[in-house]
């Protein structure tokens, strides 16, 4: 199937399958360049708003955003007992450090985008998201998150990981020397949390994800949210803890529902971060034999 | 876009909306008709096994169906304390009646299913489904649905409505005097389950059955799970006790893990049970203002 075609977008193919394919009727197309790293596309759509593409993929829409930024920041910040240092690797339209800027706690942020242009055509197309990048608390770098990781030891409490897919500059994001980068960046008692793929149709790369963290790491999880825009409707992270035995179903930081409403949480609740962890019996068990 | 081109079929389109589209690769088709009430179609597909499709829009494929028809039953019939009488309304593939047959403390079943067609495209094509039609316990009626249940009276314990959607020959199972006719046909203490649509894309829909249902009985709640093959990846039920208040998040059945084993429960299990409940914070918003 051709991506563009008749006034329709199409997102063809998960990581093991060309066999499905997601479309959404556009108005226009706001923009499109190939940098230095990938293909990057936006576009307008009556149904979910401006919707950013990377590579063909669809990263983000403005009517389901929430969902995926405020779970891939509070899940793991809220498991933390202080939060002060958060890295961001990836996450280039400015949506997660938005939300984790939000954290009481959380006191500097270092973020590190591989590819400028992506911040920069989020700065013309997704105000809603990279109004974050004005913060003064958030610190942008410009390099390879690998790199990056790979050059700092025990620095951080938290270390959030928005990638793509692991079919084009994210994949070593997805490897094992990565992990074990992470964990060596970690503060004590510090935590990672890493953009996993759908249960429904990457349970291999799950499964093998969960494997080498758990070889490195002390405590290890899976959380699911739901994502109408990404393949299967459904995305989950990987949870770890550097060296201690968490039970990250249990938020040691929970927000008042004051805090809640001046935050305008729409997805995050502490009843969804507990219910977030709560997985289908086929992909406990599948997790419960690596 | 076409339903069928070049080896896809797509279904476009959700409630309130044709910007959307899931395309799914097909093998073959293996059968395709015109029943007196819809269309319906069966292919083969490598991804997704065989898909039943009524009216264009996908009701079952072979790899998740499970998840579904897992919930549908469970759900409510783990909340009520003695499930004996239980009617499914539609449902004409079998899965709902497969898996309301594996509980314990079901004793009778009645099916009213308008189109025989699709029990017996299932009979061919669905065995894995359509298994439960060889069962005694199961009474089969070829019938409308709101004329079935309009003519009996406290005659059930649970009553689960598997339909399609609100836009063909189950338009009237989604309104007002349908939810009446329900409630007068169940027992004392008895307990309703139908399928409520997704919140992503159908919100207004659901907060419209959601109010409907209030007026008429006791405790009402909405349920999520995850559904790959169906718009948004999330689909969800309306579930409302007659006469009593119930905290339908807490199953008064609890299956042993050996149940679930020789159940072949491949999603459903008591944490799900409780997680399904548990709604992302604009939906709970939305649903606390009707």
């Amino acid at each position: 199937m051709d991506s563009f075609k008749n006034g329709w977008f199409t997102e063809q193919g998960v990581l093991n399958s060309d066999s499905v394919a997601v479309s959404i009727k556009y108005d226009r197309v706001l923009h499109r360049e190939k940098s230095q790293f990938q293909d990057i596309l936006v576009f307008e759509s009556s149904m979910f708003g401006r919707c950013l593409v990377l590579n063909d993929a669809i990263q983000c829409t403005e009517i389901d955003e929430f969902s995926y930024q405020e779970s891939i920041a509070f899940l793991p910040l809220n498991c933390h007992p202080h939060p002060k240092k958060v890295l961001i690797i990836g996450g280039g339209d400015g949506g997660v450090a938005r939300e984790v800027l939000k954290h009481p706690l959380v006191e500097d942020i270092t973020q590190c985008e591989i590819d400028e242009a992506v911040i920069n055509v989020s700065k013309n197309y997704f105000p809603s998201l990279s109004c974050s990048y004005a913060d003064p608390r958030l610190k942008l770098v410009i390099a390879d998150g690998y790199e990056f990781v790979k050059n700092h030891k025990e620095v951080y409490d938290v270390i959030i990981t928005d990638s793509s897919d692991p079919n084009g500059p994210a994949q070593c994001l997805f490897e094992r020397p990565y992990f074990q980068s992470l964990w060596e960046a970690l503060n004590p008692g510090g935590i990672i949390c890493s953009q996993a793929e759908s249960y429904w149709f990457d349970l291999k790369l799950i499964k093998s994800m969960y494997k080498t963290t758990k070889s490195i790491f002390k405590s290890v999880t899976y959380a699911t949210i739901a994502m109408p825009t990404y393949p299967s409707g459904q995305i989950g992270f990987i949870i770890a803890c550097k060296d201690q035995t968490v039970d990250f179903s249990q938020p040691l930081y929970k927000f008042s529902s004051k805090q809640q409403e001046s935050m305008n949480l729409k997805y995050y609740s502490e009843k969804m971060h507990t219910s977030s962890f709560i997985l289908p019996t086929f992909v406990e068990e599948a997790l419960s034999k690596e």
